[in-house]
């Protein structure tokens, strides 16, 4: 079983763009996992409260979230460790 | 009781002093919070993660993570929403 389309990772797009590619694969499925590391992490929390506020009644909500840490090499070749943030959105009624 | 001394709030000084202080905390009670707003958020994420891997025997962990939204008034008067995370950290033989 592939987890892969169930993964919403966060890059530099705007905003807008992860909640509708969430909101899609949402559709299709009963929950999905939004991910991000780093600097990036502020908006995964972003995407997933509109995505909660936006469909209050509709309804999807915040499930689990986990955080991490992993390590990653710089530029000058030295490891360094990265804080990750993985948060679950889910349908309320599954 | 006050609740207020179990809870670290992220701003703009540097992460290790946000590290001692919890560490400070954590030595006088079993768990703490520590929370976090907007462009904060990341870092919330890192202090938690560097206090769970230096103390990873000794030992605290993360517990339980929130996140939410606040309203807040920008400076041209308008209403904007902002996202907000508490983390939970916590000694692990408790």
């Amino acid at each position: 079983m592939s987890e892969s389309r169930d993964i919403i990772y966060i890059g530099k797009k705007p905003l807008m763009s992860y909640v509708t590619s969430a909101l899609i694969q949402l559709a299709n499925q009963p929950k999905i996992s939004i991910k991000a590391r780093g600097l990036s992490i502020g908006h995964a929390v972003d995407v997933a409260q509109i995505i909660a506020r936006k469909t209050e009644n509709a309804g999807y909500a915040v499930g689990n979230i986990k955080i991490g840490s992993e390590q990653m090499q710089s530029q000058d070749g030295r490891s360094r460790n990265v804080s990750t943030i993985e948060i679950e959105v889910k349908r309320t009624n599954s």
